[in-house]
């Protein structure tokens, strides 16, 4: 219903010349993860202190795409989104027990200037069952979905993994109130489906499994998601045959015995948890008595359970992954641009060409980064390998002459000399 | 270049009985302002704690209507979107003496687990100094403007004007650096403008004056932008004829000399101060040591300003000035849903027909709010009043006989009686 440009208009084409930041060549010397490493490098990030980064253009587009996947992948499992507040009342925490730095020993407290304590939400179970009080009566208001993507602070004693494990990161996190355990299992099975989705869609698949972790007084298992990677932090066993895993905290005879399964189904593996579920069952909401009137009119408590995933962390197991030795290689879902146009030479002709190419595919809805830069070809090409934008498209006086555009694939290396029609035709239908 | 379902896909349409809030009677007992009853009371926001609000679906989607008004009319000016931590180094602000409390009355502190002081960032003019160093170098990285809409924390003493004065909230706060100050000076009447163009376009036209505040070390005048509201906490003096205000803290013999007007051309008036422009002079650059080299290769301060203004703020000023009696009364752009459609009964035949028109509607890419509960008509009327979605429709056994749509105006009241094809062009057309 509006005509005028959008932000994503204004945003779809970039010329390098413009964007503010600048590659280099060493990441900071106290920075020991590749993901940060190599996007700090690449300007997408800015290392503020240990374990907390700031997310430059480029970083916040990738960081943007993850979210939106995860956004859509909720709607489609009905969550509503919300935003929850940062700052958190004592009173309400002291309910489930999880005020106490002897509880929760992830706190980050200060103090509003009359002397009351408050923290910083690390997660939100506490505040949303409350607030749900408002709007949870009767059977007719179950289930719900809401969800958020909003800041976390943990105070972590270590953050040594880049983005992937910092004091300050964006959680996705929805909460199911259903009316029983058997709507609760529903619900469970189709959000672990949508964040099987996420996963592949973000560039995860064949490599990110349903993994089995210790669960608590409502579930005797939760589980997690989690991406093989030397850079993980986790030790599971993976069971390829049955395409799920373990978490090496509850590997025990046990669990192998629930899943009919034998020590020789199982390789060990380092992984990245990239997301979990629980079943919080009645914790919660006994708490604050979160309650719903059945059809008979009797008061019954809500089941809960939690659902996280994190943008921040899933952008970095991507780059940890999605890398070579000359830079990142984005997957074109979560690619701050689809398409890197490099200008090479300065004659009106390249010029001229390259400027039209520019519009013409950012006419065409495609998002273009366009290396509009006076520098020498090999640093274009050294930093355009170090960002990873998908495609690379190349004009010189070269392809001019021979009437085609010279079309790099990033991941293989694959070269093809290509009609602008035929660019075009591939770009708008690939996703 | 994706051809799935979107996230905007599947938030176009909503039905009324999935959406999880309920409308209230009664706003909580401490709430005073008026934005932040009707807000509440509509299922917008929920209250946490004295200057403290959750954004639920509804309010979610004002909040980031506003927020992408914005980001275009930044992006207009050249702004690049980036997102600063909020965990903060007290040694970045030692080096512009604004870490102490004697300095300055609103940080939040905290500390790692190893004792270090943190701060929650209540701007950010040092960490982007900081930051900008790794990407400012020569007069050829120069003009840059990198922005961000980032949530804010403001230790207040006081918090009373609902949404319009929280600990907690999102500000856009952008930051220029220029060469000199004529570049300055040439960005900081564009991004004036575009401030005016924010200021239109969420319905705060003819009533928000761009008003001379104070200055500082770098120019004689800041400059603020002001909605007048009873509700507003400053004291400004307008000029109509001139079109523009005075704070109450520069309205001197100076100033008057400086506009070249008197006392009998001002009214004196309360507003809300919406945004908010500052020449900052070289007073970061110095403190962070941000040079460039210019075309003599001599080293040279970076000139810098900033600009704010906050989302929540200015939805709350909407939320403020927008409403009457029954309830709110948003603006078409910000409005969480373009129209909000009414089924009153439940015959096959009206539910038949006011499914389709939901799924026409949504299908063109409208946004809809779909009420389909099964509640009483007066107070499916009642809770449309208050939500204040701009167009009502009302499907009944009553229009099907008639073979139109009830269509009313929320802010003007008119009734029309159109045909679905009438509504349908009256709705793709206007913004």
């Amino acid at each position: 219903m509006n005509n005028s440009k959008t932000a994503k208009d204004y945003t779809l084409g970039l010329r390098q010349s413009e964007l503010f930041t600048k590659t280099r060549k060493q990441a900071p010397s106290d920075e020991v993860a590749r993901n940060a490493q190599l996007l700090i490098r690449g300007g997408f990030l800015y290392k503020e202190q240990a374990g907390v980064y700031s997310y430059l253009p480029l970083g916040l587009r990738v960081l943007e795409k993850v979210s939106d996947i995860i956004r859509e992948e909720m709607a489609s499992v009905g969550g509503q989104e919300i935003r929850l507040s940062t700052l958190q009342d004592k009173s309400v925490w002291e309910a489930s027990d999880r005020w106490s730095d002897e509880n929760v020993d992830v706190w980050f407290k200060s103090k509003l200037q009359n002397g009351t304590e408050i923290g910083l939400g690390w997660t939100h179970e506490e505040p949303i069952t409350k607030m749900m009080k408002d709007h949870i009566q009767s059977y007719r208001d179950l289930p719900r979905y809401p969800y958020q993507i909003q800041n976390k602070f943990r105070n972590e004693v270590r953050a040594k993994s880049g983005i992937m494990r910092t004091r300050e990161f964006l959680m996705k996190d929805l909460y199911s109130f259903s009316r029983d355990n058997e709507e609760h299992a529903r619900f469970y099975e189709a959000i672990a489906l949508a964040y099987m989705r996420v996963f592949v869609r973000v560039g995860l698949e064949g490599i990110t499994y349903k993994t089995f972790a210790s669960g608590g007084a409502f579930a005797k298992y939760s589980h997690e998601f989690q991406t093989i990677s030397d850079a993980g932090e986790d030790i599971i066993y993976v069971c390829e045959k049955e395409n799920l895993a373990v978490n090496k905290e509850v590997y025990n005879d046990e669990v192998l015995k629930d899943l009919g399964l034998t020590k020789d189904d199982f390789v060990e593996k380092k992984a990245i948890e990239v997301g979990n579920i629980f079943n919080l069952g009645t914790r919660f909401s006994q708490a604050h008595n979160l309650t719903y009137k059945d059809e008979q009119g009797e008061d019954q408590l809500v089941v809960m359970g939690s659902y996280g995933i994190g943008p921040n962390r899933l952008m970095g197991t991507v780059a940890e992954l999605w890398a070579d030795e000359k830079g990142l290689v984005w997957p074109a879902s979560i690619a701050p641009f689809a398409i890197h146009l490099i200008r090479i030479g300065d004659s009106e002709k390249v010029v001229g060409q390259a400027d039209a190419l520019f519009e013409t595919l950012t006419n065409e809805g495609i998002e273009v980064l366009y290396d509009d830069r006076d520098v020498r070809p090999g640093e274009k090409f050294a930093d355009s390998d170090l960002l990873g934008i998908p495609v690379r498209v190349v004009i010189s006086e070269k392809t001019i002459e021979a009437g085609t555009l010279e079309v790099i694939d990033r991941k293989t290396g694959e070269v093809q000399n290509l009609t602008q029609e035929e660019l075009l035709a591939d770009s708008t239908t690939q996703e």
